[in-house]
């Protein structure tokens, strides 16, 4: 009989298909059935399912992590958390507080925030309950929790993960799990002074860390809506159009201007008139040009953020920036909540041996990215507007800028440049045995040192061997060893180590810490 | 047509229950469905119910993070660091490195290590690929770890958040997201050692923390296994016994011997025999004497288990932590992996209010354990042999010992301890103009004490009012102003102000950075 049911509904295979032109109501009206029946029913046939023991037999069971994911290794998370001290002690000279949100949020929350890369966020299973999304950036729950707190004025940063079923190229420091570092500036201030800060904390961080050269492209999304009309571009594909400007960091003009003429129905003549702005580079002198440019001034958008422009670099001379800084007609970040000024900065690739060289798999765009000598994005961000008035019931909008550190890029390339020399632990002291049966003694003394909170490590073997104990403390990068043996104990002294050295001193147990303290705090 | 199939579907609703004796090729043969044919059927379900528009056409848009989640303030997030910095510390004073794991983990990484509870994994949605789960808890990505990457070898700390569907008591400090603290010893060596270094670990993270006084409860699951055989309760009952005696911390001896004779079966006789033995708490002398016991001796398991114990409880005397440790019969934890010591730290309830009492909702249990003088379990873990061996290949076996600090309960205590005197940021100075029109001088000084790695802000205005400045300094707890006027500007010099005593001298603008620092590595 539950067969019968079963084989029934099968029999109609193409059901989805063929309804999905009709709306709703009647839709329900045919079927008969509410959300929460269909909810009962596949209830029942996930049970089933289960009870069939899974995936029709088939149990071969691998010892990996999920697609796109990875583990972190002693030696990477010892990279990681130096990379993240920077970052923060940046964040941290900036005034910023920082906030944690749930990894998951109402998938609504996320609905309608990240145009066609929807597709990429991950769905929790509907076991009941509301439906859940893994978060896609700390953007969207940053002004979720701005409209929800009724927070009009904040200074933040957030240092966590993200998640996007994106399809992940590993080797080039891209994942389906990833770190994002955000800094933002919500409230509403005289222009440009939160915006600037944000140029320069970016410029301060990639200093700090010693990446090599890099260079920060900043525009203004006025300018190119701006632009786009001057230009001619028909309203409807301001945004289409913008997306094909931003692949210039991969792609030459020539590619660029066909995908325009050819894929997009641009007309040649609008698409070379695109072509001589999206060529220029400068500063506050550019910004100051193009406000007298014959086209641009007539477009009240474009004027305002020429402005603004003007107005940052001005700022960014104040801070002592504007030797990286370039005001770049060419950048078009994708998001769609971006409403003002907007940046990415660009390592330079003489710098450092970019990840993606060991990776044979390379795509055409992101060859002739490298070619062009750059290792792409390590960070971008600009102003969103908008964004918290989407959430909030009474549209109230707090105005919003930030950075986010591509910070997985930058392990890649601290990675490569660390090599192997990293210590993964912060051991001081190890208490070693010079003979047999000394456990009791070396857990004393180890017990008193941790008392006194100096980092001790000893071994967990009875009666270890002198030689075993010593290459541990060397392999390990352990500064110093205290030796116990059966004379030093009669003596009430230690031995103490240096290993790098050898050199071997007695110190009276009473003078032990305090020696301790005075030989690390000198490395 | 298609409702019919539903319907007919309907018809059976208690299908599940009724197959759930019959195996799988029987039912498969009786359903003549594969479980990719299920997949599809679900899958078009799905789609119906999407097309119907979610929740039968609700769409209210409800502003929260989902439920049994949270966000972190930023006094909340001070606080957390504050407690992670000293666990942290702690766990490097012992020598311990990190590793990080994905916070999803393949379904099958899951199957079969937490019994019961593992109805509450998170799955997320089939959206083609892998399947897979959000983590329980750090212990068995960890042992997926060990296995996968041949690491036999390892003292390691993980901080991170774990997932359960858990029913959550959110004002009794209990999430569906939540942080836990592990740190673990991995390796072949002498028995007890790394298993008293735990006990230290949470003696001194206990201590340091200032929680109030508590006790660390120490048991066996093999002198728990051969109480219960030399007790007589069938094999096949030892797993349900001992979840019946894990529930001694909330319930009384009666209730607990009630649930064994009338739910559980077991006849009064050994019931009054298991009681006499899990009323039995003390040290080294207890094991001692447990092992002379004629019926304990009886059995091997746990005769091994109190040798172990007394050689434990020697190495905790050398630790000088025997005064806050117990040998507990009735501690019985509840997960499957453990094979041998197991331990959990309760915090005595003298010492703090506990955040339960603000709760009206209290249940039995927790009411109970409140008032037997606990706010329950802040720290738990134990040996747990087999789970490494599980997912290698080989079967090949890595010794584990570990403890997982419950850290979301210690926050919400810190947290009612802190009330309102927490700064969430640590700015140091804040640069302020006396005059209007002096935002160009304020940015360039900012830039010189952030370029001289000195933390500072400086407000967002072009004019801000100095009554604003001050208070923005004192409301947020900086301890320096530095106050830019005319006459200052003219005479080189900046005005700073100590922000407790009002008091303000002048400095040579040369001399301001060396003096700040000098200043503030005095607080």
């Amino acid at each position: 009989m539950y067969a019968l049911g079963l084989l029934s509904l099968r029999a109609c295979g193409c059901f989805p298909g063929r309804h999905s032109g009709l709306r709703a109501p009647f839709l329900r009206s045919i079927v008969g059935m509410t959300v929460n029946q269909i909810d009962e029913e596949v209830a029942k046939l996930l049970q089933l399912k289960a009870q069939l023991g899974g995936d029709d037999g088939k149990h071969q069971f691998v010892l990996k992590t999920p697609k796109g994911t990875r583990d972190y290794t002693p030696k990477q998370m010892a990279i990681r958390e130096k990379v993240f001290n920077t970052i923060i002690g940046c964040f941290k000279r900036h005034g910023a507080e920082t906030i944690d949100t749930p990894v998951f949020e109402l998938k609504e929350t996320l609905t309608g925030k990240y145009g066609e890369d929807s597709k990429l966020i991950y769905d929790l299973k509907d076991q009941g309950g509301e439906l859940l999304s893994l978060r896609y950036d700390l953007t969207v729950p940053f002004a979720r929790y701005l409209a929800m707190n009724k927070v009009t004025n904040i200074k933040r940063y957030h240092i966590a993960k993200v998640y996007r079923r994106d399809n992940p190229a590993m080797t080039r420091g891209r994942y389906r799990e990833f770190y994002q570092c955000d800094f933002d500036i919500a409230g509403q201030y005289d222009p440009m002074i939160p915006d600037a800060e944000c140029l320069k904390i970016v410029h301060e961080i990639l200093s700090e860390l010693d990446l090599g050269d890099f260079r920060i492209k900043v525009n203004d999304r006025r300018i190119l809506d701006g632009m786009f009309a001057v230009c001619g571009v028909p309203d409807d594909k301001f945004r289409t159009i913008c997306s094909t400007v931003d692949k210039l960091d991969k792609m030459s003009w020539d590619e660029v201007k066909e995908e325009m003429v050819k894929e997009k129905g641009l007309s040649e003549h609008i698409a070379d008139q695109i072509g001589e702005y999206v060529s220029m580079q400068g500063g506050m002198d550019l910004a100051e040009r193009l406000l007298q440019d014959p086209k641009m001034s007539q477009s009240p958008a474009a004027c305002a953020g020429l402005k603004d422009m003007s107005q940052l670099f001005s700022y960014l001379e104040l801070f002592q920036v504007t030797d990286k800084v370039v005001f770049d007609l060419s950048l078009a970040r994708g998001l769609d909540y971006y409403t003002g000024v907007i940046y990415e900065a660009i390592l330079s690739q003489q710098a450092t041996t970019p990840p993606a060289a060991e990776d044979g798999a390379q795509n055409g765009a992101e060859a002739a990215a490298a070619a062009a000598g750059s290792v792409g994005s390590v960070a971008g961000g600009g102003r969103y507007d908008g964004l918290v008035g989407m959430f909030d019931p009474k549209g109230r909008k707090v105005p919003c800028v930030g950075v986010s550190i591509g910070i997985e890029r930058i392990f890649s390339i601290m990675e490569a440049k660390a090599k192997g020399d990293v210590r993964t632990t912060e051991t001081q002291i190890m208490v070693a045995s010079a003979q047999k049966n000394l456990l009791e003694e070396r857990l004393k003394l180890t017990a008193e040192l941790w008392n006194a909170g100096i980092k001790t490590e000893t071994m967990y073997k009875k009666s270890p061997k002198m030689l075993n104990q010593l290459q541990y403390a060397e392999a390990t990068g352990v500064p110093l060893v205290a030796i116990l043996g059966e004379q030093e104990l009669r003596d009430g002294v230690v031995k103490l180590r240096t290993v790098s050295t050898r050199e071997e001193v007695s110190i009276p147990r009473g003078d032990l810490i305090a020696e301790i303290r005075r030989r690390t705090s000198e490395v």
